[in-house]
Formats: C-alpha cells, structure tokens, sequence
C-alpha cells in the first residue's frame, strides 16, 4: 500500500528512530519533518515534540500546526495489539491500515557503523562473561544454579537483563541454559532448541537437572550488553563425555567454519542452510540436526535489537546476505542420553568476508 | 457482541484455562467443550488437542469433527496483535472481531482458594528474600550492584525471572529498586514511580545511583515465586534519613493500616482512593505523593498472573471489591533530595476483612 505516512509506537524501532523510548507515536510522513506525540514520560520535551493524553487528541493537533492529516497509513500491525490499531483507525479517521512492520525489520537488518560497534563490543564483554563459566562450576551443581550465577556476572558486566525479540512467542529470561536430555524437551516457545523450564508459565530452558559427569550444557546466555547485541552459543562437557558428543561437536564445527569460509554479501540464506544440511548428512547426523523430536529447519538469524531479526537462514528463505548485516550462525545436535552440542557464533556481512565477533574458545570446554 | 465462541490465544490465559503454554489457540464454545489447536510443542497430545500447523486449517478441522464453524468469535484484542487478529478473521472466515481482554481479566480477578495460596506462598518467600537485604548490602555498593544481589537470591529461592504484566507500556526486568533522586525521574512506562534505568533500552528503575547516607532506597522487587504472585515494597535508609523521611513513611503506614482496617468485599475502589488521598491532604504532602514530576493518580492495583490486573485503585474506578480478589496496596512519598518511603502489601479480599499476606517488617530499615 502507498501510503502518505506512518505510526511507529514499538520501544525498539522508537528507540532505532530516535535514541529514546517513550509512550506514545511517532508519526512519520513520507516527505518532512517527524513528530513526536508524547503521553509519557511528561517530563520529555523538545522540537517535534508535542504532549497528549490520548491518540484522539492527534488530528486537532496537525490541523492547528497546518499538517494535513494523512488518510493512509501504515501501523506496526506485527506488533501493536488489534485494540490500539483499530482505535487509532478511528482517532485518525483512517479508511485502511497498511503494514509497516516487515518492512522496518528488513530496513533494520542493515546496520550501521554504529550499531555495528554496538554488537561488537557486547560479544567482547559476552565472551569475558563466558570465560567466567568454568570457575563459576562446581560438582554437585544443577544447571539452574549454575545459571544463576552466570546471570550474576552478566549483570555485574552491565546486562540490561531483559532482551528483546520479535513475535508472540519468543518468551525467555535472560537466554537458556541445556543439559543432559532436558534438552529434548519441545518447547512452545520459537527458538532453536527448548527445554523444559522451571514454571509452567515459562516453560523454556534449565529445568534443575542435575550436572552429571558423562553429560553436555549448552551456554545459550543472552549478549545483551548493549542495545545492539550478539548472540553466542558454547557447550561444556561435565568432567567427560562420550565419543559421539566430540564428533558430532566437531561436525558443528566444520560446518560453521565452513560457511565462515564461503559467506559474504550477495550469498543467500537459503545456500547457507544448504551447506549446512549437506554436512549433516554426510554425518548422517539428521536425526538430531536442530533437535530431535521437534527440529527446527533453520542454521541462523539475524541479531540486533531484537535477537531474532531477518534474515533467517532457512531452506526457503529468498534473502541474500549483504553488507552491514549481522547475523548468528547455530548449527547444534541434540543427542539422547548426553544432551546439546554445537556452536553459535555471531558474524558481520561484508563485501567480502565475514567478521566473527564473538571469539569465545569454539572447542568442548570442561567443567571439573 | 453476543458470541458463539472465543479464541485464547495469550500465554497468560492458556496457563489460566488449561494449567500449560502453547502456541496456538483454544478454541471456546459458548456451551460444549473447547478445543485447543496446537503448533508447538509438537509434542503435546491428549483429548481436544488438535496439532495444526496454520490457523487456515482449522475451518476443515471443524468440519471435518461435524462442529460449527463460529461466525462471532471473541478475540483476545487487548494483546493479540492487528495482524494475528485479522488473519485469524480471515482463516475463520469471521465477519465480526469481538473483545474478550477485559471480561477475562474481570472474571480472573477474583481467584480460587487454589490461585489465593499461591499468592500466600509466593508473600512467603518474598519475605523471606526482603529478610536477607540487610545482610546483602555493604557499604559503598550501587542501586544496581545491591539489585544484583536480590536478583540472584530471588532466583535461588524459585523466582523464574520474568514477571509478567497487561499492557504496552509495562516493560520491567525483575522489579524496581529507587535510590534517592532517581526517585523523581519520570519513567515512560505505566508502574507507580519511575527512576532512570541503566539503558536506554529500558528506562526504568535503579540507575547505578551510589548508596549514600541519608538517602533512601525503595525496594519493589518481584514475588513471582508462584505463578500467581504477590507484590510487596519495603523502603530502607542509608544509615540514617532526615525527619521528614520518617514522617512521611510513617503517613504511608497511617494510610495503609486505615485502608486494612476499613476495606472488605463491597467497599468500592474509589473509596480507597479517597480514603488515602484524605490522609495525604491532612499530612500536606500531595506534592509528594505517588511521585513528583509525574504522580500516579492511583493507591493500588489488582495482581495475579499479571503484576496489574484488575481493579485498580483509582478515585474514578467504578469496581467494587469483591471476595477472593487479591490488590496491592501501595501508598508512596517521593521527597526531593531524599528519595522514596512508602510501603507496598498485597491482600486478600474476604467478606468481612482483608487478610495480609506480605509480611515483612514494615518499619523504614537501615542499612549499615
């Protein structure tokens, strides 16, 4: 839809447009300047910014400053609930609602220089946090306890706590943490691998299984150390593991630094899960690619302010990797009875090669 | 809208109908039995589940079962997003959307005898968190750096981290601790006082403000120990705190010990209101109540499975309380250069009394 304007009222592209997040709507014309109506904080002033109780209040306000008050346009329908969309429909007197929300996160996708050192420098502080990990173990521990105290120091290494994602069912705190054959359990929840949780409300993640020797903990703990982040994935092996958990880590490996060695702008996504999946069956690692009762059918995202942003590597994706973008590469095993193996790192897109930034040690590490 | 049916389709609802999260939705007939629809965890099974990858298959899955397929449906329209709601319209073939939102966070605002001792439990172990930050604190020590400690032992006594909450503008990571000044910023989102945030991202709470003597430190830390939860604040002094900090705190008690004494099933919202807001005027303190720049026209709130839920304490409420209802009540002082006092319990609604279920001292505490 052609549209003469949009609304954006989202925290994260609120705080991609302008730096800040506020309650209220940033109405955004085609050609000229933004404004900002505000409800809270009262507090916030400046130019294009105007205070208002409620969104019924906006069309007033563009007539008396002789704005026109545009007839089409676009919501972040994704996100806003039907309830404010409908009501701001009627509060601008608007015939039709487009969508803006795709095409803001594709825009997104490309960062800048900025954003870019933002994601840099959270996977330097993330991988100071993941070098805390084996000290922070001891033998007895569950994989809650142990989270917590990973929690503790990526708070203390100035996590925000809280990180964002896209969609309705992307809940998690704080990132997951997987051992033993916890990490077979489906979740509800949209990401690359479950976990059964502590609370039925939340059922993701450590569950309180004990760390036991012979098994495997996948560290999945956010990199939210800046607005823009990283994403980064280790797996440790409680004192020893079994063969097959070396080799099937090992073919992890050779697949990320596979597509490492291939990947540059222009590649596309779909040809990134391609190279993946054909490891994988040479391996004949198929049944526990990406889990195993419930299997996710992707290798990757994009990261940034949202952990999970396109591009997505999938075996039907469209998207082709270009400059500027950040993206998370996982290929993961799950193996019954030993639990999660693999690697994530986080990489930026250039003309001509990809940049890892997160350089935490890629081989097994061991908690002893 | 007179319905035959309603569509669930948020996690805190799904908990509340069927003691479990999933993605997908339960489908509600006005008289028989519910079906749910379920994309993920594929592997949940059991009567009236219903696996389905898209909801465009469920109009032939209906069919197919010789059900109706419902033409006026009620959606969860408060929190379903515009373009979840339209395609569900669109897969139903639904030429009306209705609003379920509010009548369910009415009717789950009075709880069962099982929900009510799930809040008790919950008041039990946040007590017994609250007991330990005297011991927590050192001197020298940061909101944030003292916040960390509580967080980590709410997460060693069951805490799951997240909390949830209704509403666009109710974005939080654990709860709010507010040291001195930070008291007064005003906060874009909808919780009773406000305070900086560490990031921009999420501008809310303590803000890395020293600990100092003779300033104060509101304590509004989580009670999600239990799905349903309970809310408690408590205020602490920096080894000591002008006079006026006493007597202001001591005017939030007065406020809530009158509150208690008089409230029961039957009393309306509004009354609480008024009753506080009489006792504020008597004391001179209305530049100061529920914050400075920005107050919060509000003593109190239901909780729950959500931290706001129905009734809400405010003069213009037209709800009445109602047996098995739990609310937090939480009269609060922002006083310039000093800081927070007030204080914050959760009661249970019974016919003839509110029963207490937050107990820890209630006295301004000092830490040294």
């Amino acid at each position: 839809m052609q549209a003469e304007a949009c609304i954006i009222n989202s925290s994260v592209n609120q705080y991609w447009l302008t730096g800040f997040i506020f309650n209220g709507y940033i109405l955004v014309y085609q050609t000229g300047e933004s404004l900002l109506f505000v409800r809270r904080p009262h507090t916030l002033s400046g130019e294009n910014i105007i205070g208002i109780r409620k969104p019924e209040q906006i069309p007033d306000i563009l007539r008396e400053i002789g704005l026109t008050i545009p007839k089409k346009v676009l919501l972040e329908i994704d996100t806003i609930s039907y309830s404010t969309a409908v009501r701001l429909q009627a509060a601008l007197e608007m015939p039709e609602i487009g969508n803006i929300s795709s095409d803001i996160r594709k825009i997104r996708s490309v960062k800048s220089e900025y954003e870019l050192n933002q994601i840099r420098e959270s996977a330097t502080i993330h991988t100071k946090v993941y070098e805390l990990i084996p000290s922070l173990y001891h033998k007895g521990m569950t994989d809650v306890e142990l989270q917590i105290e990973i929690e503790r120091q990526m708070r203390l290494h100035g996590s925000m706590g809280i990180f964002r994602s896209f969609g309705e069912n992307m809940d998690i705190f704080m990132g997951s943490m997987l051992a033993g054959d916890n990490a077979q359990t489906a979740s509800p929840f949209d990401y690359a691998l479950g976990g059964g949780g502590i609370s039925p409300l939340l059922p993701l993640g450590a569950n309180g299984t004990l760390l036991t020797p012979g098994t495997t903990l996948m560290v999945d703990m956010a990199g939210n150390y800046r607005p823009n982040m990283d994403d980064m994935s280790r797996t440790f092996v409680i004192e020893h593991a079994p063969e097959i958990a070396y080799k099937a880590h090992q073919v992890s490996l050779d697949i990320i630094h596979t597509l490492e060695a291939s990947t540059k702008a222009g590649v596309s996504c779909a040809e990134l899960w391609h190279q993946a999946e054909k490891i994988v069956k040479e391996n004949k690692l198929e049944p526990y690619f990406m889990g195993t009762e419930q299997q996710a059918k992707f290798v990757g995202h994009g990261v940034g302010l949202e952990i999970n942003e396109p591009p997505v590597l999938t075996p039907r994706s469209k998207e082709v990797l270009e400059t500027g973008m950040a993206i998370a590469i996982e290929p993961k095993f799950v193996l019954p009875g030993i639990g999660a193996v693999g690697i994530e790192n986080t990489y930026i897109v250039h003309d001509d090669r990809l940049e890892k930034v997160t350089l935490y040690e890629e081989a097994l590490g061991i908690l002893i």
